[in-house]
């Protein structure tokens, strides 16, 4: 399946219409299973399934290790990916429950925030040193690589870049979450994770969640081209991610952990 | 609770950097529960819960008709809300199973997409008619009623516009869907829904959950700065919507239904 699709349209100009075509993002379903069990159904571009499947059980802290996985592959559908565990791993299905608020209470909404939803994980250990040129750059070798971007004006990336500011792997997605997830999915699936000298950029905004992955794979730097929320900055500051926002132009804002910015 | 934030952070610009203060989105978890049980646990921007959990039940075809309420209030924490419903209120737990994919199959994921994830709904049933020129003058409308969004630079907005073009009512929220279900949750709490002589603009851009949450409020114009996805314009054209997206400027894309809009 393709990542993009032309549809025909109208195409309205001040009084003027007039028929044409028009390139958009595909978007489907993805059912996420382990071995029989399904644990999530998400909207995505199709592509690097198997790598969103990884990143997304990885960053869930439902997997942790890739030689967790027996087998990833399609079943029964495109639109199906089944992962098979090897023998004798053991899945914490109470976490897998948090996921899912259909049974019990999350329990913890009545306490703060950050109690709420983040994962049980460690602060980010890195002694990564960027200089502020380095990240002045990094969103625009981004955008270079987002081809789907270039057809659709509606796609989002994600890519993770070396403590060099090189760009190793980029994905897009119409979702802000999975093209996170295949980016961070294909190192997990090397055994490439914790990413402790890397950045990784994102296209969007930086909510919670992104931050959260971001700390699962251990990697110091977070930066955007979007605004961060509170939650983020709180997530951030707590478990000693540098986040940054508003990389536009020559500019850009750190909100946490600054002192792995060298300017000057 | 504010919408907004104040933090502080390091403004970096070239080689200088200097500390400074930036405008932030509030996100926080919010937990809906009906009655004791929970159904479901969302990032939003504090403001307008009990819009947003409504609208959130209705766009899930949940709940039907605001007589089914018989209360909504937080309850043992500012970011839990309790949707008491009056007695005799049978709930489609089915449905509400649907949302939550741990103990079952969702067992469409294999078939076509739009059967997978689509609200069992009558297409939308309206003779509105609007001119291009208010299609075009909508967004702008919009933006002006954005108020976090001009703090923060990072805040989704969602608005309904009657037949004239007028702008009713404007939501924000950091999350798209969140916008969506608090403006048309507003009108539900009203009775006023199906919405079938008005618009919705929506800020960012169309995913197939928008375009769902459209047709269960019965609004036959879906308007948006950004682009559609694939599935957003196959459920938009199956339900009978006018799908507008790339709102900018003078110009705009017409991607279904385009007999709606009215130029020259």
């Amino acid at each position: 399946m393709q990542p993009t699709s032309r549809v025909p349209i109208t195409r309205v100009s001040g009084e003027a219409a007039s028929r044409d075509e028009d390139v958009l993002a595909v978007e489907e379903p993805l059912e996420i299973r382990i071995g029989e069990k399904p644990v999530s159904v998400t909207l995505r571009t199709p592509g690097e399934d198997f790598e969103l499947a990884a990143g997304f059980l990885f960053s869930e802290s439902i997997l942790h290790a890739a030689d967790e996985i027996e087998s990833i592959r399609h079943w029964g559908s495109p639109n199906v990916v089944r992962v098979q565990l090897r023998d004798g791993v053991k899945l914490d299905l109470q976490r897998l429950q948090r996921h899912f608020y259909s049974t019990s209470s999350c329990g913890v909404c009545g306490k703060t925030s950050i109690d709420a939803l983040r994962v049980q994980t460690a602060p980010v250990q890195s002694d990564l040193r960027m200089h502020a040129a380095k990240i002045i750059a990094m969103p625009e070798l981004l955008r270079a690589q987002q081809t789907s971007f270039d057809a659709t004006g509606a796609i989002h990336g994600a890519a993770i870049f070396d403590a060099d500011g090189n760009i190793l792997r980029a994905r897009e997605d119409v979702g802000r979450h999975n093209a996170v997830d295949k980016v961070i999915g294909s190192f997990f699936l090397e055994s490439a994770t914790p990413l402790a000298q890397h950045a990784l950029v994102v296209s969007g905004r930086l909510s919670f969640e992104i931050v959260q992955k971001t700390i699962v794979a251990g990697i110091p730097i977070l930066a955007a081209v979007g605004a961060p929320s509170t939650l983020a900055v709180e997530l951030a500051h707590e478990f000693g991610v540098t986040l940054i926002g508003f990389v536009r132009g020559e500019r850009f804002n750190v909100y946490t952990s600054a002192e792995r910015i060298v300017s000057g």
